[in-house]
């Protein structure tokens, strides 16, 4: 194998050489030159999602469910805060643990791991109880690869006068959030998803009128997004030290994100990328998981091949020697694998991935 | 400038090559080779401090400040808890804050900025209140560049039988604290300070006794250092997306600490910059903030120059110019800069720096 294996995950994803060469100098946190980037990189992020005129992006340090509980702690007040969530899936669930652990009030609404979050029962929920401020809704579960139908529950939240927090981690860059058609008070992403960076580093696109009267809500110092944008705002640095090379990196990511065309021609690259891979495993005889009509062009869940000899782990290693890293499932009652439809593949593309599988699978049969 | 600027700063700080070249490839976050990377790095901080047999190493994603948080989160109960912070510099501070915003009780001991913490205050202080439970500390006040005489007061916190908590962020690796002579419940410290890694994750050294009974302590999913730990000893992983680059160049510059001869040698580099810093600045009629006793090798604040026309940030600028990049002081009632004396600072070393000042300080006066 003369390249070092693909990541067909969901973030940590395989990076371009450009992006990772940007990691090759060092930075003061201090400096200009550097919260010159920092300036770029937020500036960036919220023309991806037509928000400067409403929105703010606060940066957070760490992985995305930083920026996760950061925005939960900072946007939904202390004491009348009240978050209802939709789960199906596992980062549901994480921000319903959130939710708790904050001490915030929690109502949530069962669905399947394969069925999507409907609209309709988001507005029956809220009608049926006012004190409900808060949605917070996962776009896409990275769990199963379920997409939620955002504009039409964003919709609804803000005819109901409620605030929405979407975990946007899989889809932003990717799939259109559109903030002058889909009303939010707070969109959550990380730098190493859809926009091709290192991971390192969160961040919120917060709505300005919310985020001006959260000062104090945040239980935490370093979560704390008032705090950090506050002093960001004033001194163009950051509160506490940055992951100076992860954003450099971030901030060549998005560059090359915009000369390949943006929203449109990232998403398409993935969707192509889905198409292929489905079409591909199902030459194979391996069933993607969801219908579809609600399966994200992010990240695909597979059943397991049916075969006495499979092991994930084997099957894993085999896949890997042959240059790509899978992703296990995450269901409890059903034994899948995931492949992720993201990052830079390389010259052949989703397609070597299916073949890497497809000989896997061939040794496995003959081991039979 | 052929190179890059060196940063004279209390980290980020210049790593070296090696390191920085070690983030040129994509990990997956669930992969086997990743995690021994996790398991080796976790296992060498450990043996710095030699705390293996009494001590779990827990990383957490973040800058150090996240690490602290979390630390004084996890292991300070939630109701009996009650922490001593004695008081002189940002640092502290900066935990007295924090303690208050997660609603621990606090006392606080202070002092003047260029005095050191007086381990006779603290047991003064243990002993006329027994509902103390915490004595957190400052290792080396990076505000001013003052150490803290930590195995003296660590053997009285000790003797009064209460626990220990060190933000050490700019001392380990460089200054020792060795479990087994010096009790401490916990040392934190992060990846980009005298280990001389890129900026990225923290770690705290817990008490394993300690940690043992912290479950349910933390009002954080995110920063709760018992669950990151209980995870990671089941399954080798992070609980989140862990910064792959940044841990993977972490493991690398701690491999050339290792090869350049560990803490003693790392140390007595730093304590010679330190020695040829402030014997050229005073050549050059700069001198320090704090007297030679209390100055720890790590940064030093310098009284600005005594000219009418010294701006720190055109100081900065011309200095940068010529290749080094200063910080600027920390203090409120003094004008002053600092110069740090971390890092890889190439072949002309600290003295490239004091001659790189010298130069613009002829500057300044030839236009006085």
């Amino acid at each position: 194998m003369s390249h070092d294996p693909y990541l067909l995950t969901p973030g940590p994803l395989t990076t371009s050489l450009r992006t990772r060469q940007a990691m090759l100098r060092d930075w003061g946190s201090w400096d200009a030159d550097f919260n010159r980037i920092t300036g770029r990189v937020r500036e960036r992020l919220l023309q991806i999602a037509s928000a400067t005129a409403t929105h703010e992006c606060i940066p957070l340090q760490g992985s995305g469910t930083f920026a996760v509980e950061a925005a939960l702690g900072t946007l939904v007040p202390r004491t009348s805060g009240h978050v209802l969530v939709p789960l199906n899936g596992a980062y549901c669930q994480r921000i319903a643990r959130i939710i708790k652990v904050l001490g915030r009030k929690l109502t949530t609404l069962d669905y399947a791991e394969n069925a999507p979050v409907r609209a309709a029962d988001i507005d029956a929920a809220l009608g049926a109880d006012p004190t409900i401020t808060h949605v917070a809704l996962v776009h896409c579960e990275t769990s199963t690869g379920i997409l939620n139908p955002l504009p039409e529950i964003a919709a609804v939240v803000a005819r109901h006068g409620r605030g929405l927090i979407v975990d946007a981690m899989s889809s932003f860059g990717a799939l259109e959030i559109d903030a002058r058609r889909v009303p939010f008070d707070a969109v959550i992403a990380a730098s190493g998803k859809c926009l091709e960076g290192p991971p390192g580093m969160g961040f919120v696109l917060a709505r300005r009128a919310v985020l001006e009267r959260s000062e104090g809500n945040s239980p935490s110092v370093a979560m704390d997004l008032h705090d950090q944008w506050v002093y960001m705002q004033k001194t163009t640095q950051w509160r506490f030290t940055p992951p100076t090379h992860v954003v450099a990196a971030f901030d060549c990511a998005i560059e090359q994100y915009l000369e390949e065309g943006g929203l449109v021609a990232r998403g398409a690259r993935y969707a192509s990328n889905c198409r292929t891979l489905i079409a591909g495993m199902a030459k194979l005889g391996l069933k993607s998981f969801l219908p579809e009509a609600i399966q994200a062009p992010i990240i695909v869940t597979f059943h397991a091949p049916d075969s006495p000899h499979y092991v994930f782990k084997s099957f894993y290693e085999a896949v890997k020697q042959r240059g790509y890293i899978l992703y296990p499932g995450k269901l409890t009652t059903v034994e899948t694998f995931r492949v992720g439809c993201m990052g830079q593949l390389g010259e052949r593309g989703i397609g070597g991935a299916v073949e890497a599988v497809g000989a896997v699978l061939a040794q496995l049969k003959a081991a039979a």
